[in-house]
Order: structure tokens, then sequence, then C-alpha cells
């Protein structure tokens, strides 16, 4: 292990350099204007995959977005790590609200500054690095070692979802080696056991069948977007419990243990609030913030719009309103059940004066792992080892729909290392990741690496 | 008046084609590539007038397009009529919906079509010709005229309101005369007795200072679109009452009559839903719906925008909604102190969990005259006879700004005495005006100055 972490940290100046190579690619999945940026980032992985030492590298095409495929397998009795990484990243807007343009990398307080920089590139970058270290200098990795990096993550994954069905064999592995989540505070070495599910819907209310004259019709109609707003306060009630009948049956509670585990970790809801800008909190009546983000199913309407929503004053009467609802959930709720069970409700409250349309835009299973887990002990000690300090178990209330698939259908252990901040702004204006973890996050994979090997 | 109404029989064809001559002017207001146009078409009102017989035609300088103004003042002791219009018009895209071009008057089945036919150029038109009959075989007017023709209807009457504020002695009036309304349907006789107001606001409701991860976050913070939704849906109740404590306190209820009129017009619910695309109509409990649109007062959300408004899903706890929220009014409702009443209910239900900003973006005051009134009488009595048909009297949902200010700044009666047909595409393409009516218009205006002269 000496070499390879004296190569690692005899490197960190390119590291960052071939980084923000990567962060100036505007590669999001959701737009369709990128989709050539698409193809180059997944080249640029790809390149440094090959540069690293892996073997068998390809670029998978798929129905979307492709994938990229890398393996060094010449560990025979050894225990198999499939990493798992993606090289989209969300859209920008509102782009007026960075500080320094989102695919223009740029340093500031030991902080990278780009779209994609935490979420996923920056945290998926690691591992490229830590192969790239034991091949530079032992020449070999103490394990074998699959890639298999996506660029559709932000928009569900759909597409390596059926890869993952058909290629099993060509997957197989013992443990899923990730890193997209959070640690628990700088400096903190932190183990992610369990993932929020989502189960993700529009619903579009269509009222007259063209915009109408407020003055003329104001009055005789009903109006969409009053529907809508009616519709969604009817949604959770004054203690936030989610009303929609049948939500929490396959709720798995929190033990004891983890409640206490929970409550032991350094955490002030009062600077919670302040870091948002809010003065007070609101959430599920009986539970703790980190038990509401990270172990309670929630629901949250993610975007909103109808009718004049320009500068100023326009008198309409709008024909449509359309409203973007996630649900987040936990384990053992099931996406499909939950888009059934709020699709049923919907209409149920839906009034005869519109015409209301529901649709299941996106899904993702829940999950918690076992703590005893072989890959999960070697995790934490080699993370341990690294940051200094006695590794922390927690929840994160985000999903990664894979996690779930790599974990059912390869019946591999996930291994949740990230090293990111969640005041990083991921998702936002301005997201940015701390180069010191992204060096720390080097050194646990290769540590990883060695631990599992063992 | 017979030698008045025979000359203007004889001239009908003589008046389409000065009619046509003016839609052929691109008066449209709002677009400055235009402004030569309303120069033109301000000069050709002027023309006319002048040609009529009008005296002391001058052409008026405002910030914005001009004013035409006229009068002939030789009736001591006669009441005096000011007569109001505009010469500007709409922008005329979506351009490739149009039969024939905007600005080539064409006439089909006895409808010219062209920008700015029916809005309000051919209903303005109809008054210089009226006069120009009475000038061209009595040689006077039974009374007292003055012409106000504006070029800035279409873009809110700014200037005209302030020229109306300064110069009221040189407007000074009995009645204000004005044809920018419709008939209640093809060849009935109406009189508008009634416009509604405006109080038009906007509320943003800021949560977290930044757009979060939806799952990140979610659960631990209150949501700003949950958050609008649940106020707005606190606006009204099931019945359709609006819940803003005060909201109805100065509303003048119709009076049996008023309600028995409304009642007696052809009126079909089931077609006007149907043409809407509707199934059910909704509105306020215990009305029709034409006096739901007519003399209730209303509360229509006309815009709503927060969070990711793009296709697809992004799993964003946004920072911010933003909803644009008007009330239309009635007599005696006052602007002013609607938003004041809607300002404090919003405060009052906002949660402690965000911030809520209201601005009031824009009011009018609602407006209904007298049944009794002297210059109505006339009015309803002309048409009467040019019709062959009893008058009926109808009011309309949305606001003329400018005919609030004439009626308080002037004292004066208005009489709104509309040739047009809300089915003639006024705003749309293939805007048009049944001829028929316009002839019927000048005739109306002839026997209106008879009337009222009486």
């Amino acid at each position: 292990m000496e070499s390879v972490v004296g190569y690692i940290n005899s490197n960190k100046e390119k590291y960052v350099e071939e980084l923000k190579d990567l962060l100036r690619i505007p590669s999001i999945s959701t737009l369709a204007v990128n989709k050539n940026d698409m193809i180059t980032a997944a080249e640029f992985v790809a390149g440094k995959l090959r540069e690293a030492g892996m073997e068998n590298v390809k670029i998978i095409e798929t129905k979307g977005h492709p994938l990229v495929y890398a393996d060094w397998l010449k560990a025979p009795g050894k225990p198999t790590v499939l990493v798992y990484g993606h090289y989209d990243v969300q859209p920008v807007d509102p782009i007026n609200l960075w500080d320094s343009p989102p695919f223009e990398p740029t340093i500031k307080d030991g902080k990278i500054f780009a779209r994609g920089a935490t979420d996923d590139k920056g945290q998926m970058y690691m591992h490229i690095k830590s192969v790239e270290a034991y091949f530079k200098t032992v020449g070999k990795l103490p394990l074998n070692v699959k890639f298999i990096i996506e660029g559709e993550e932000e928009i569900g994954s759909g597409n390596l979802d059926e890869f993952v069905n058909k290629n099993q064999e060509m997957l197989k592995c013992d443990s899923v080696l990730i890193s997209d989540t959070s640690l628990y505070g700088p400096g903190i070495p932190t183990l992610t056991y369990g993932l929020r599910g989502l189960c993700y819907m529009e619903v579009v209310v269509t009222g007259p069948n063209r915009d109408l004259h407020s003055g003329t019709f104001g009055g005789g109609v009903d109006n969409p977007i009053n529907v809508i707003a009616e519709m969604i306060s009817k949604l959770k009630d004054n203690n936030g419990k989610i009303k929609i009948p049948g939500f929490y049956k396959d709720v798995v509670n929190l033990t004891k243990k983890e409640r206490e585990n929970f409550k032991r970790l350094p955490f002030s809801e009062k600077q919670y609030a302040k870091a948002l800008g809010l003065k007070v909190l609101k959430g599920e009546k009986g539970y703790t913030t980190l038990e509401r983000v990270w172990a309670r199913p929630t629901l949250d309407c993610n975007g909103i719009f109808g009718g004049f929503t320009g500068e100023g004053a326009k008198t309409v009467l709008p024909s449509k309103a359309t409203a973007k609802i996630s649900m987040r959930l936990v384990p053992n709720q099931d996406p499909k059940k939950i888009a059934k069970l709020f699709t049923s409700y919907i209409n149920k409250i839906a009034p005869k004066t519109v015409k209301v349309e529901i649709s299941d835009l996106h899904g993702a299973y829940p999950i918690a792992t076992s703590l005893d887990d072989k890959a999960t002990l070697s995790a934490a000690t080699a993370i341990a080892k690294v940051f200094g300090k006695k590794t922390v178990f927690m929840r994160e209330g985000g999903s990664i729909p894979i996690v779930v698939s790599f974990a059912k259908k390869l019946k591999a252990s996930p291994v949740l290392m990230g090293m990111g901040l969640n005041t990083e702004n991921l998702h936002s204006p301005n997201e940015h990741f701390n180069l010191n973890h992204f060096q720390l996050g080097i050194l646990s994979s290769a540590y990883f690496l060695d631990e599992y090997s063992k």
C-alpha cells in the first residue's frame, strides 16, 4: 500500500486538472440539446479507464446515453468489486444564480465549483485514479475490478437497469462500490447503509379547451390552477402525515438502535435551519430531522406551472395546470404500488369540472443493507484508516435506483462510500466538491480494494 | 330624422369603402415599427371628422401615440355627448392563421375581415358617419358633441387617462358614448350597463435560501409550492365563495329586476360548456352563469410557477413559488381596499416556515350605471327603434378602465352601445365585423343623438 499511497499523494494536482476537463463537458442527460456532450463525456471516461490500466474498455450503446464498461479480472480466488458511477449531471437552471459558469470549473477555498463536481463526476473519478495508482506502482490490483459508468442516473437509470437485467454474468460481482453519497460532515468517515426510494408523478389538470379572458369568463368556469392547488393541499395533513390511503402500510419502522445511533450524531436543528435561511423547520410530527430526511417517507411538489408565468399581469384564465409531485420512500415501500395509490387518491379527490391526467415519471426502490456485511466492514475499516477516525453509519434521503437493482439482481453488497457533503449544492446553483475529500476518496478507494481483498 | 336616416341608408357602400381605407393602416400601438402608421391613422380620423363637419379638429401629441379631438358646440341649452373610441389595434400574430391578410380588408358573407374591424375602428367610425349625416342634411347636430379618439387603448390608455385628469373642462360632457363592446347576439339591440373591476395581486413564497435536493432535504423543511397551494386552497370555499374577510362587504347585490332581465336572455349552459370543451361548469353557488361572469366578484389564479417546470423529472425542493391571483370586482368594491384585505388574509394564513411577499400589480374600478339614467334610456330607445326590437340590458365581465375614468372625473354617464359580437375574433386571427351591424350602428348613433337631445 505504501507505493500506492505515495503515488496518489504525489499526483494530487494532476487529478484536479483531469477532473476539470471532465467537468467542462455539459453532459446534462435530460436535455436533448446535450446529446453529443453525453458521447463526449462517455469517451472521456473510457479514455481515462484505458490510460489507468483497465482492460476490455468499451462504450456500450443503449436506447439512451451510452454506458462505459471496463474490467480487470486477473486475481483468481479473490472477490470481484463492481465500481459504479455516473457521468451525467443535472440541468443548471436557474443559471443566473451561479457565481461562476457551471461548466467552467473554478477553484475557491479548496473547493471546485461546477455542475457535476460532487454529483457525481468528482466522486466517480476517484475510483479511476485509485486503480490507476495500483497499475502504475504494483502493476496489478489486489482483487478483480469491473467498472460500469452510466449517463442516465439523473433521469432514472432506465437503460442501465435493463442492461443489468440482460447482462448479469458480465456484471457479476461480490460487492458494488459507489461514491455518490455524502460524508456526515467534513472529515468524518462515513458509510451510508440506507437509501430512500422515489415515486415521481406528474399531474396535469385541464379545464377549458383554451386560455380564456379572465374578465369575460371569470367566475363561470372552474380554474385548473385553483383546482390543482386544492388537490395538493389534500395530500398532507397539518402534522406532515401523507393522506394517501395505504401509503404507510409497508413502512419498516426505525429500530431503537438506529434511532439511538442517529441521536448520537452531532446535529443542531438551529444551525441546520440557519444554513437554509429558515426560521422554522417543518416535517412529520414525532420524528427528528435526521429521521425525517433519512428514514421516513415524504411528499414534495418539485415543480408547478400554469397560466401566465411572465413578468407583470396578464388576465388569463388558464386551460391547464401541471404539478410535479414526488414521494421519497423507505423500506419496504414499493414505488409501483405507491404510484397506484397516488393515482387512485388523486382521481378520487379530482373534481368533475376538469380533466386530470396522471403520469408515473419515474420510480426507485428504497434499500437498507446489513451492518455486518463483509464489504461494509472492509469499507468501514478502510475509511477509518484514511481519515484517522471511527467510521459513522448513516442513511441517505436520496435515491440511487440502480443500487437496488445491483443489490437485487447481482446479489451483491452495495458499499456506499460517498465523499460529498450535503452542503455542496448538488442539483442547485454553485455545486462544488471539497478537493481534500476528493483526495481522501482516492485513498479510501485504494484502501478498500486492499481491505476487501484480504 | 327622415333626411338623416335617408342619407345614411343611401351612403352604405361609401361607408364601407371608407372603413376599408382606415382598416388598411396597420396601427398596432404596441409595436415600435408601426409608430408612423399610428400618425397616419390619427390623421385619417382627424380628416374624416373635418370632412364630416366637426370643428376644432386637432391632433394632440402625448408621450405615446396622439389623441384626436373635435367638437361642435352650437346647441346651447342642449346636453353634450363625448364620443370615445380608439384607432389603435392589437398585433396580428399568429399571422399564418389569417385566411386573408389582416390589413387587406376582405368582405365575405356580409362581414368585413381585418385587424381592427370590430375592435374598434369599425365601431368608432360609425359615430363619425352619424354626425356627418346630420351636417350633410339638416346642417347641424341636435345637441353638442365632442370626440376624443385615442391610439393607446390596447396598451392601457395611460396617456389618455392623464389627459382626462388635466383637461376636465375641455372634455366636460353629460354622457360618454362608446361603441367598443358586444351585442348580446346578432340583431339583438343591447346596452351594456356594467363592467367589472380588477384587483391583480402577486404572491411570492420563499422557503429555503436555494433550491434543494428533494432526497437529501425532503421531509426536513417546508416546501414553498405545497405552502402556496395550501394558501390558494384557503381563498375560496366549496361553494365558490371567497373567504377573504370583508371581501363581499361593499358588493351591491343584483336587484330582482336585473336578475329577471338576465334570466330572460337566451342562454344555454350546455352550449356554453360545450364550446369551452367542459363537461361541467362551476362558480359561486346561488347564481347563474351570466350572473357569475357579469355581476359577481370572483377570484382566479392567472398564473403559477415554482421549482422545475421543464419536461420530465427533476428532484428539486424549490426555494420559491409564485402565484398571480386576480379578483374581478363589482360595484361598489374598491380595488385598493380589496388589495389590502387580500394582503391581510394572505399574511394571516401564511405559515411561519416561509417568507411571503405580496404585490398589488394592477387595479381597476367596477362600474354600473343606473337603468333610469337619461342617457341610458335614450340609447335604449334609439337602438330599439333601429333594430325593431326591445333593447336588452347586459353587463360585461371585463374591465375598461377609461370608462370609469370618464364617469368619475367628468361626472358623465357612460353609454356602452357596442355593435360587435364576442364571436368576431377580437384580439385573434380573422377578426371581422358584421356590416349589417355597422350600418345599424350608424343609425343607432344618429337616433341616440336625436333622443338624447329631447
